[in-house]
């Protein structure tokens, strides 16, 4: 058993990755710290987890805790100032914050508002998307996990491009499901104004927008200059899920049945992708409270348009199970390890 | 007070047609059908409504009714039937179906699977939404209501193409609430399927979309063929509430000012319309239970996108609101009259 | 015209108050009030009232707005300390806290933690529920509007008990919508908190419970101390409504019959009331956002209890709804000006 | 591995069932059945189980699956049917309907309409409340698993009674999420009734009285006709999730320090069982999606009620997950097996 430490365990990744370890055939959460809950009882904090005895310690305890691994789900810049001296004491960390995910320090600080701390990291740490970028996660002392909309959108945009099937000039109309927003309670998160409603935010100045535009380029083989991204996020009335419908103008010839092709050979063997046949649109009820991906396509025919979609669980395939997969990968443990295969079938 | 008849008034948008009858100062519900629910009282049917005494009668009775407007929520493909002999019975006629939208009698054939039966009436036929093309509505006898996913990618597209700040190549990514289903139990509108999941359905496929396309190629005053157009309704997790959020790339040198004061100039004095300022993009609960439609818009810098969002209540603006707006213009009345200004504030 | 005030408009209580007296034919708002929010327009904060033009003032502006009547939607404890100032102005006053609701200053001290400031007013303060106790609305200076539960259970429980047909020992199992906690954001009404979850609180310790138990002592016909009342408030996920399920130990002989006929003749040409024939219990979307209350019951024969159901939209027949039906009936205008009949069918 | 066939495995609770078995470490889903759905793959009708290969098979492909153990997700009445010769082949079966619930097959007649067709093994079927009456489960062929309803309000009621508590004059006032009323598309299941909305329903009449009626009976150790219950389900706008609300008449001198020890000491040692100390009562959340049952009281002093509270998930403690831990139980497998201990912590 590999011993592991969440940091920003109360947070909703933090306890959702919490549960996730708790019932890990290879991973025993030793320590899981909260600033602002140290003291309590994860059970009193999150009484779904009742079944633990685990109490929340303060952030400062993790130095002290002779972890194997230390997941990180505290905000970002506050995770760039915590991994290096985690990786000096020879514990592997995965951070589920932004703060590894871009390989130029200026671009993050254009983003995020803030010098980066550690930018002598930056080149190591490993992109943790393992269906995208398995190579480098095994071995990687640090793993920087993608955001939710990433995770979802270049799931759904990346082969096509990878296959020459449409230009990198992308829209992506994305949907989330409000613990997207965090456990903090804000008029946006109040159940009156979330529920029933939908409503786009952060059009064209999303943080996440830089990390779809690099995974976009990448994909394609081209310069981040060459691809055009639109990216508008959603509040969607619901607790979790996130959905990126991506608008991708098909190359001249492409048919359906050449998307279908590249996205079934692509995702070959992946156990936790699903590319639906016949071609179907994805709904994330599919996905709820698992570490699946599910994807699907259309073509518009009379604007040439390919339309992908993928719904994931924005806090597991999004954040905790996306990095319970990572550490699995970095073990050399079955990457299912703690998983399970689905989610409730209702 | 005009005598109304309400044409299959047990669907949901003809119940809140029915309702908005009810409340209204100039319009007296005389009759309303329903061959499924006929001999049931409207308030059984819809307890909401118990304050009335109307039951449903047949369809067969609009014929000897004597009202001074049908509005018709019939299914597509049964208005075109009806509307005739209702003409020259000397009433004038509200069509919520798709029949009288289309100008064109193949294109209609080719979306509707069936021949028009009426098609000396689509060039007589004024559509109905008054923001775009008021002029017409007063004196027609037959007033094609627009769809409700017309309604709001048009309100918000249109300015944008006529003030020719953008190019006629637009994606609509939609989302509705449950209630554009319809009233019949499917699976798709089991709440165990609706509820806390969003998924999109009909890409390229649905049959707004040459209502959309028509609509945009009037008001960026191209042919037809001229414009590209995707469009992708979705399926949001709440009972009413249509967003639209549309995606025009931007002419060279377009301002966000610039396209502020496109959108104030075009629907200054409209009763019904919010164009937001600081500008944002608007939500669903804005407009629930109301005839508003709130409209916003953001600029990406970097991709030169236009990003432009509607919200309206799908039953209200986009079919039983709009329909009684076009009624109070058909006769001379205040244009807001039963319509109210404002839906509950939460 | 009416001049009419809001102080403390900027809640959902008040901003549904705003809403209603915006489309009244006889009330002005001439001042709608916030202290934490003054200065911005109401059309900002509550993007659905878009078509007013209102700004909220400081709280202080009350004294010199010259206004014929003032609505208090402020926190109990705090509409207390107003109300005398604004009654020696020689206007009425429409209270919708807590503070004059209850006749004995012990009573209210021990459930509101506060001595009362106002005591020589509870006297005069007339009880706001006017389809049991008209008498004295009219001419009253001061109406103690009901809270939100007392008005679903005394409607459900009033009448068997006057009729005798009951004894006063009573459960009273009540669920309300999140608007109920209010605009503050917190925990409980975080969505993810809120959201597909139902749970008691306050079991034994709300606030309302005085106030039920001296309603139905005054139906029942007996002190105080003779009524046994258990009430259980349950938060459900949904925005608005409050269906109080209520149980009533029935009189030997007593029949579903007897419990129907009392029903419709207490209730005989009341408006906003509906007893459903034949017996069925209520739900809350009958109610939604109207002032309607909706009364059902049934008889377990098994146990011989009575069951009576009452749903109502908390917001307006528990709120701001009832305090204008109170209005209207201080100023001798129609009961029902300004309240429409119906909700949303659907 | 023991051979489990589930037949019926394309309702709701089938479907959980299969999602049990499939990640179970001693079970191996060898069949499962449907009659409408015979044919179709598990993964195309429920989308969440994409992990798997297996298709629906015809109810009749039972006889011959050689399973070890069959879990009948059948309609009542439907069950009674098949489970004599499938214990004939020396299975072991667990039914989920009601067809072996009751002892007296009057009584069963009475409720179910239709009389017993297996009358020979009421006597030798085994109710499966482990945490309630685990002697005889271990050694049973067959096991008649409680409704949802009954596990949730007897679980509540149970340790009062049998402590000698409270009388057993019993209110049970519950609230289920719409999975409850099963898959099929009706008017009450559509989202646009059951969305924002609660109601009560079956007041006195549902099915599942004389069931928790026996339950409470047995734990207040007296015969049936000394229980007084009243119970009235509710339908709740949720997926998932029971509340039931209990009301027992406290004895005197009783105090919430006794309640809480009394169920602390009959739920020691339970692995899915909590009761909230300091005493609070439950919310749905806390159980979603897991086999857990909360359970909390408060004490009403003045009218000298104990309210106890239970949350479950209907389709899994309620269902399909109760089945499973009654398999575990039947096969000397670790009580937990397949059950995990938590669901999602948000």
């Amino acid at each position: 058993m590999a011993k592991a430490a969440i940091i920003g365990a109360a947070g909703f990744t933090g306890a959702e990755l919490t549960r996730l370890c708790l019932s890990h055939p290879g991973l025993e959460p030793v320590l899981v710290t909260s600033d602002s809950d140290a003291g309590a009882s994860v059970a009193d904090v999150y009484p779904a987890l009742a079944g633990t005895d685990l109490v929340f310690a303060p952030h400062e305890s993790a130095a002290s805790a002779g972890a194997d691994i230390y997941f990180l789900a505290v905000p970002h810049t506050t995770a760039m100032d915590m991994a290096p001296a985690l990786l000096e004491s020879g514990a592997r960390v995965v951070d589920l914050s932004a703060d590894f995910r871009l390989k130029d320090a200026t671009v993050f600080e254009r983003w995020y508002g803030k010098p980066h701390s550690a930018p002598h990291l930056l080149d190591e740490a490993v992109y943790g998307l393992p269906e995208l970028s398995r190579e480098g996660i095994a071995e990687a002392r640090l793993v920087a996990c993608p955001g939710c909309y990433p995770t979802a959108a270049l799931l759904a945009a990346a082969p096509a491009l990878w296959a020459g099937l449409a230009r990198p000039s992308v829209v992506v109309d994305a949907k989330s499901g409000v613990s997207g927003a965090g456990r903090k309670a804000t008029s946006t998160t109040h159940h009156c104004m979330a529920d029933e409603s939908i409503e786009p935010y952060g059009a064209g100045t999303h943080r996440h927008t830089p990390e779809i535009a690099a995974g976009l380029a990448a994909a394609a083989g081209v310069a981040g200059d060459d691809v055009t991204l639109t990216f508008v996020p959603h509040l969607a009335p619901m607790k979790r899920g996130i959905l990126a419908t991506v608008y991708l103008p098909a190359e001249d010839g492409v048919t359906l049945t050449d998307a279908f092709d590249a996205y079934r050979e692509r995702y070959s063997g992946e156990p936790f992708i699903t590319v639906h046949r016949p071609p179907r649109l994805p709904a994330t009820r599919e996905v709820w409270g698992s570490n699946r991906a599910h994807i699907g396509f259309a073509m518009d025919e009379a604007s040439r348009m390919l339309i992908v979609a993928c719904a994931i669980d924005n806090l597991v395939k999004g954040a905790a199970g996306q990095a319970v997969q990572c550490a699995n990968i970095m073990f050399g443990m079955d990457e299912t390890a703690g998983l399970g295969i689905a989610g409730p079938a209702v």
